[in-house]
């Protein structure tokens, strides 16, 4: 073959997706926002709608050794209304397509839905369709979710401005150490078919990989308190990869405080004894779902109580300057090293 | 294991598809229609938005030693496309969830790309986001579709009433024809990879199964000829199928004449020269793409001469009863084959 072949893994996802998007013109007026940001944003006379979609491969974002169908349907949910409450928005349908290999039945269909109507009751959602085929290997899941927000009341990646303090929901790194946990069992179960698996002790990291919540208690709070974040995003890849997000899109500099980031106290620990150092799971982790936002600084008397968010930096107009300040006070460049999954 | 499996091929996708949507309650007003139907319909104020989703997996959809990535990007938006025709809807915004071994390149990803964008230009749709993450194996494409329509202009399967005429627009069979040809062809290459395929004289079946179109065409000119009609679906499985999908959800039963099923000429000598019965091909072929609506008596003089819509039969009351009239005026049971992949 003499045509020119370049690997995937060259461009990265994100790469493949700036490569994308270049190519996607807008033509439609009701098209608000295309591709970029947590979800497209569609006109919808009073109000946006705001559509998004995440896929789930087995080998590639789950294995089924330790992810119990029921909470992976609940996950695949959750994942996708986290991205519209990215967008200060409220999910309202979901579509669901399946691919399933002949080594799945009829209940373990069963069970993967139980899951995905769990997570519909939770966040108020409609299944309303979706499309069910044969999978020549593994398990697929591709859902896609439909919310809606009052026309201005959706917020960007774009809108962050100097002087805005960064706040971050819940704690970060939990779900990461879960995994390293599950893949430490497999591990040992494969070595020797009879241990039995030493979770209970870290019920909450695992429970933070394998049924994630979306932060939608958040969304509601601050709609209550009046506040519309100037930019947010869910933390999905890492705090780092979202931050520097944040940073390009609002073209602005972030600054934030190693001692302000929130880890659980039983992951900090759990990171130490495997020997990971847990700032780095906290920056890098990913799968949280938890929000990052930033907010005017008149907000932040309505919030400063809050036991759940917390403010772990601040927005400065360099949007070159993207810094960690450690413990000690010293000024060192965040570094993003987020899931590439090529 | 003493757990119970049942396999899902016992239930079939339509069976499986009739059990996950008797667990789907529908709890926010704005969602109008869920499951059932050619796609979703969500409450936008003065106009429903429509959504639905396709999954097109290699392997099972499409085998890339005869489908150009370009064409499948094309068809990939083509088939969502054709759902929202189905519901007398105008599509205007899809997302994109691509999973991609590393046996595809940037330059590969770029020429799928460039089959989604034509698509996206000839049906006057934005590519507005999307999912892109690495498969184990094989290509999968998951397009969702976001149309819309004025509130109560939106066709569903289920308005087909006693008198109505069964509409069907193009022809049938090709789709499956050019299938079978390309099958060959690929065996004759397998066998001999010193052969030339020989398709130039079967260019039009081919194309019907490589590069299908969305019938927006017709939605477009039944609406300036003011006629909205009573029940309306695509063909994606075959012409049997979908007969019987508007009988079930109509509550009604369908008389159609063999000798008016359009069938191109080229594909009905092919058909006979593959040893296959064109009229078999034309009923329960499948991918052809084409709308099947009913329209009352009245409309009929506004559309008898339209020269790519065919009358094929009526709409009776007695759902049970849903039969083909040979030439030779026998009166048998319709039966349905459609394409199942489990």
């Amino acid at each position: 073959m003499t045509e020119k072949r370049t690997e995937i893994a060259s461009l990265g996802e994100f790469g493949l997706i700036d490569r994308i998007s270049t190519t996607a013109a807008l033509r439609q007026p009701s098209s608000l926002r295309g591709i970029g940001d947590d979800a497209a944003v569609i006109d919808a006379g009073e109000e946006v709608m705001l559509l998004s979609t995440d896929l789930l491969m087995e080998g590639i974002h789950f294995n089924l050794a330790y992810m119990p169908l029921q909470h992976l349907g609940y996950k695949a949910v959750a994942v996708n209304v986290s991205d519209i409450a990215a967008m200060n928005g409220r999910p309202e349908q979901i579509i669901v397509g399946l691919g399933l290999s002949n080594r799945f039945s009829v209940e373990a269909v069963d069970m993967l839905y139980k899951g995905i109507q769990a997570a519909c009751e939770n966040y108020k959602v409609d299944l309303v369709g979706g499309d069910t085929t044969a999978s020549p290997s593994g398990l697929m899941i591709s859902i896609s979710v439909l919310g809606r927000a009052k026309k201005g009341h959706e917020v960007y990646r774009s809108g962050a401005k100097d002087k805005d303090i960064i706040c971050v929901t819940g704690d970060l790194g939990a779900a990461y150490i879960g995994l390293q946990l599950l893949e430490r069992e497999r591990e040992v179960f494969l070595a020797d078919p009879n241990m039995q698996p030493q979770l209970e002790k870290h019920e909450y990291p695992v429970r933070r990989q394998l049924k994630p919540e979306a932060r939608m208690d958040i969304i509601y709070e601050l709609a209550e308190l009046g506040i519309q974040p100037t930019a947010m995003i869910d933390v999905s890849d890492g705090l780092a990869s979202e931050l520097f997000h944040l940073s390009k899109n609002s073209n602005v500099g972030v600054r934030v405080f190693e001692d302000k980031l929130p880890i659980d106290e039983e992951v900090y620990t759990t990171a130490v004894e495997l020997k990971l150092d847990p700032i780095t799971c906290a920056l890098n982790g990913g799968e949280d779902y938890e929000l990052l936002f930033t907010i005017r600084q008149n907000d932040f008397e309505k919030i400063k109580n809050h036991a759940d968010i917390h403010f772990i930096g601040y927005v400065h107009p360099d949007p070159k300057q993207n810094v960690l300040i450690t413990k000690n006070a010293n000024v060192v460049p965040l570094k993003a090293q987020g899931w590439e999954h090529f």
